[in-house]
């Protein structure tokens, strides 16, 4: 079996059905309509890193089904190295794209989640999820699919469970069920690299009881079903993205996030691996967002290389050795090493699940989400810091300005400053830009969760009676010193 | 003499002629155009507090001059309290804008200095800068002008000074001296506020020795000036504001940054403050940084004070109270008093200079620079972090997908959630956004200089002999202990 | 009237009843005693400086009352600069001595703030303790009393009210109202100085209902009170100063803190300035920290000043120049200018109480308080980096290891490394354990109330709703954005 | 073969030649001296710990030579998870003592780093060191040995080579070779747990060069080797240990560091492992120093432990609940999950040597120390806001005087507070005190050497050119970028 191409991917990508929008418009080929083409090819580099000899290592694994060379993205992880493998790619891809590719992270996760989750609930319930989960799986494989994920509903009003707000649909839901299938409603938002997948899975976003059992799911869709309607969000600077301008300004690669709208969407039987079954629920979310954060560190990672990567390039565009920024840039290493090796030592810190998946210690992987939600704040800082003011807020004219038959000289003369030219200063300034406060900034603060849940779990992890008695005993201290009781508390 | 009001100032800028481009096309009425009138009603706003009880004794005050209630930009600062009202200004200015009036900024602040530098100008060369100075500040207050301020030249290559720069014009320099004026050449940039600006005060940026005596001027031309063309700066998500939707997606406010490129502009004797006197460039930058560098502050205040009601809103739409967030919310707001409080700390250590002007403490003020440099970032995280992910990286469609008459109900559905329409969420959000990652964020970094210039005079201005001395009385070491040898170092 | 000098204080020290203990064994004076020797030395600079022509103008100010001479520290803060000239004055009483000066800090600064809270007193409820406080401030103007000031109760159960505490002698109360005076009983911990203080200012440390009226008190005693026992904290490190190396190993100043155990003590009516008047118990807390936590900057800047010098020292010691720290150093700086600039900036904001009295701003000073519980670390920390492993732990063997005769001279031969002598280096790396974990450790996180205390007030003083307007009205919401129901919430 | 004991080990440092001095005076016995008995306690803890079913896994392992159970400390690290089980034992001893164990660390780090490096030096110089340490590997597992390890030299001048310092003795060095072994002469300071072990192990402290040959060296010695002078050094707090009330005030256990003095020792030829073969000495560095530094952060994670324990106990000994802290108690589990997870990543990231040694990744070693050099400051700060004023700077009087028959019994009423006696919240306090500022603290900024120097390691191991070019091509730049000229510097 042939492992597919870039050229099978795009062509794939082509033959859905147009169901996106943006700026009130409708895609009709998202490989070539500007506001796509970029996820799609940051996409479609994945493909080439696989045949790439140098990469092939990280892009690819074997099928424990069928023993068959497959796409990493389609692979079961159950060992630690399987997890790493994750990592160094997810760390590649920022290298190599500067931002999220989306589609080959989340649905990869839930996949690997819903192997654990439906072994258990089959054991428990006598389904018989698994057996279609593995189908799909070796489908996946076969077609070397790209399969965006969705977890985050609209969720609506905060304080109120799904059940209890206004509208049902800010929530995606099971709204019938029938022998051939399910009908689902509801909304799934910011999900990203929707526009590059091939197929959606979807999983319920939180922890449910009874009264929102309607709200436990697990099913995977073409991203072009009927019924669902996807519109894109809009980015700070990605207007830039529809210019004819857009070549020399942006990347060529970037990041989308779509909002998914089903309106009552019909999903096949053998397409369902969890259908109100809400006890499992809490297993789907300690399960994903322990693999999720822990490999998030990477992604981070990536994205602080080539910052650093940049500030190098502006540093000397401005005429100074990068060794003047040499405490600010290792400033940045470190903090990019935290989170990339953080998410290591989740990974090796791990166990595995009765089905065969591996997942991150909790712990661990839960505090790594909360420094995946403060230190690339500072490299971000730290690349403006080097970069200087143009880098800072972006200021500088467009390219329209810079070549301007009647001043673009001049602003070409403001451009030209150390090594290199003047377009290669603006280029740096504005991926710079772009990746600090622009449209190539991913979502880490609240991807994959907020580090406020993060921290919840981080405290629940923290044995605080363990560690006090480890104090008692050093320190001899023999009586018991519980908690107070509550009625002394005003 | 009346106080200029919004509509004077109005009609003053449409008088001026038309020299302002942005994406390769001339802006014909700055105070209509959607790409300046941000900045213009930014200004304007000055206008309508000074006549406003609430706020006139902090946008008005009384010439020393001429005893005349007068606008408080076009004031002497001579005085502690001259400064805090600078402070408190700048924090209203935020507050009502949400970001940068420039032009109400860098030119008063620079006519300051040049009262105390043209003054010792003068005594020593027998010059008589302060007093066309004077006749300028006397034109101005009558005036009401608004005055950008521009320093930051194109600068070239960082490791070479303005003269050893392979294309003079990157520094703005005198290129003749005649009897009834001199004639200047080159570039300043990101320039606040010019496209709001009826003048424009230059100054040297830097400090120069006798080859570079060309670069040392100081002068004011009108913004509109032969021989001067402005090209404004892109920003993320600035391109929003050139669109149909943009009174809801973006503030009636904003920032623009501008190109100022000079060709050969003739600028008449009794404009010109400071001609190759390379001298007192020092003077120039140290007292102009100074008082920048401690008010700033209060800029980067009045933006965090905006960020907090900011969150609160988001909180409150997201549907949780702003009591969820109260650490967050303390923080941010600790971030915000230090760089006001430290900064009202350093106009209080300040001095008086001869001439009367009022200067803030050089060390204070500089640590301040470094202060905001930081904690504005870390607000913006919080921001974020509140928020939640629609904020975080602006990750909504459009407000053309939100009225899309095919499935804008749908997008509206997701946006409801606690308090407010669906609108306001959306509002909010995007001013978050606006805030943290776009078109509204001002050059706290950079702006007014770099931390790392602001680092060296904290380390000049940390007196390390008298540090160690007291060490060494405190655990008695009489002998001395002076810095070792340089030939023992490898 | 001649000002006091070291030789009067010592000799009125002297005079004291001896009511002192420490490690279980009465201190019989005070003076040489060499538990509480250090302390005394450390106030004794004091009026060193008052006569000290370089510093007089800190140590003494003019008498609001005689219009004479007087020791700074007993005088009236009624203007911004009398405020400043306080932090003025400790910072350099940490420069001078390296620790905290206690006696001459809480007992002025609770002098003041009752002068304010007497006036309200007097005028609501008709008492006259104004002017009973005034003939006491005449008498210490006049005697040149070095005061101690206690607020902190021993507090008991934090969960508990004073009144409701199991024990009522966890507070200091008064338990017999008498024509002549009162009679007070109960604890106040941790008072700094006391060993070096001539009187007491007691003043209630909380703010109290009607329940705990009794709570309510503010009054000066002699520190020989009858009744009153007193026992001193022991610290790290502080055994060294029994040691016959003492001289060597720890400096010559330094700080205590004593435990007062009233008994039943008799406070005669005259030096009585509240008794149960619980309403105004807020206001002293009120009045009483915004000045002390605004001022608290400049403690926490000296001793970081000694901290750079000590660091500097150890450098060179070490054979290096101070430049390799050069980073390090300027954040120090940086830290210790927060501190003492935020400070200053507390005070220019601040406002005149009717009485006369000056108080700093509230929301800026406790923001101080934060700052101060947070950024010393940081530098006590660089201490520690800069001077190395001997400084971190105090990792050196004691001064009579360095002077054995048997192995001695191989210890000092370890110590010479770079400038100076072997002792010399062995002193600055004992000054700087002293600093940063040892003896001279002065209280900047809890003295003066916790940093969460300042949280609150911080919190407090932030407009939330005035902010949330700003944001309201740059992005055109029109609609109310009101707190959730609390009925929402689960 | 029987695994040693605790009975085992104490007889065996009481058979040791005494020849340790603390404070002037020789210990006879240090296993009931009260200067030396806390760190031997610590150290047979670990002998219960190998018996202790619960434990056993961690502290025993199989001998890969024998293939017999021996203690976990003399086992060789060949497979990630050994180091692992190292980081698992060093944070379980930091739970169970409180402090540092250093003599089951340092010298058996060295024992790994020596049998990778020896079969270096073998197959390149023909020598035969690799066989004579596996003869001392097999005997201290049949001894169950605890060795301590000593690298640390004093140094003298740091701008100065070992071989051009004035005094030739600040670094231990080789002064004669003989054919049955080597003299060696010189300081090795501040060596954890030295008074503990049974041997010492020895290795170059630096990089050398051929001019510092001498100083290669690497052996093992008996602690009481003839000529081997110990000077224990003293640290805050220490003192306490030596009163009778010692047991109330401290802990049982405890670290202690020792400057070792050897005047021409006698080392026999088979406990040499390596001589003058400088060439060898950066590997010995990069080896020790990337292990010990990925191991460390289980160190400080485990007194973090710890730490959080004593804060529990603190906040419910001052009547509050541990809830109320949740916050600051979960920044510390983040701060120690840190350091001690990005350890185990540095050793999942690692790379097995020829030798079978196993070696942690350097680039996060490093950076692992980076953060044990800052994070554990920020813990330590909590731990004192947590316990309060009491804790802060251990503001407490002594046990005498908490049981002083005239006063004692009102320091009782003083000291009972919320849950726990009086005598408990006492102890707790002290352990707070002991482990922020007292002589528990560990040296994790300088143990093991510099943060600055890991942060050199983190640079050079940071591939800035590679991350320049992923920028270049992300924003499609084709010239190339290189460092500017230097003579374009100034």
């Amino acid at each position: 079996m042939a492992l597919k191409t870039r050229g099978d991917y795009l062509a794939a990508l082509r033959q859905l059905r147009p169901n996106i929008y943006k700026f009130g418009e409708l895609i009709e080929d998202v490989t070539t309509h500007p506001a796509t083409k970029r996820t799609v090819e940051s996409h479609a580099r994945n493909y080439d890193a696989a045949s790439d000899p140098e990469l092939e290592e990280i892009y690819t694994a074997t099928s424990i089904f069928s023993g068959e060379k497959i796409l990493r993205w389609n692979s079961m992880m159950q060992e630690p190295d399987d997890l790493i493998m994750n990592m160094k790619m997810k760390r590649q891809n920022y290298r190599r794209t500067g931002s999220c590719t989306g589609a080959v992270c989340v649905g990869w996760n839930a996949m690997n989640v819903m192997w654990a989750v439906s072994s258990e609930i089959d054991k428990e319930q006598g389904t018989d999820y698994q057996a279609r989960l593995k189908d799909w799986i070796l489908s996946a494989e076969e077609k070397g699919l790209t399969v965006a994920g969705a977890l985050t509903d609209a969720k609506g009003n905060r304080s109120l469970k799904p059940s209890e707000q206004p509208d049902p649909d800010t929530n995606l839901r099971v709204v019938e069920e029938r022998d051939d299938g399910i009908i689902i409603r509801g909304a799934k938002l910011m999900i990203c690299g929707t526009a590059a997948s091939q197929e959606i899975f979807l999983l319920s976003g939180g922890i449910y009881g009874e009264a929102d059992q309607d709200f436990a799911l697990a099913c995977v869709v073409p991203r072009d079903i009927e019924g669902l309607t996807i519109v894109e969000a809009t980015r700070p600077s990605d207007r830039r993205e529809l210019e004819d301008t857009a070549d020399v300004e942006t990347p060529d690669t970037g990041v989308t996030q779509g909002w998914l709208l089903f309106e009552d969407v019909f999903v096949p039987r053998e397409r369902v691996f969890m259908c109100k079954e809400y006890k499992y629920t809490a297993k789907c979310i300690q399960y994903f967002t322990t693999n999720y954060r822990a490999c998030i560190g990477a992604c981070v990672c990536g994205q602080g290389d080539v910052m650093i990567g940049a500030s190098v390039l502006m540093a000397r565009a401005n005429g100074l050795s990068a060794k003047t920024f040499s405490d600010k840039l290792v400033s940045m290493s470190l903090n990019n090493t935290v989170t990339y090796g953080l998410g290591v030592g989740a990974v090796a810190l791990g166990f595995k699940h009765s089905s065969g998946s591996y997942f991150a210690d909790p712990h661990t992987a839960h505090a790594n989400k909360v420094m995946v939600a403060t230190l690339p704040y500072e490299v971000k800082r730290l690349t403006q810091e080097i970069g200087g003011g143009i880098v800072e807020t972006g200021c500088m004219p467009s390219y329209k300005d810079f070549t301007n038959p009647q001043y673009g000289h001049l602003i070409q003369k403001c451009l030209k400053a150390g090594e290199g030219s003047a377009e290669s200063r603006f280029k740096a300034a504005r991926l710079s830009e772009w990746l600090t406060i622009g449209a190539g900034v991913p979502g880490c603060m609240h991807g994959g969760g907020s580090p406020d849940g993060a921290k919840l779990v981080v405290r629940a992890t923290t044995p605080l009676e363990e560690y006090a008695d480890y104090a008692k005993k050093i320190i001899n201290i023999e009586e018991e010193i519980a908690e107070p009781p509550k009625k002394l508390k005003k």
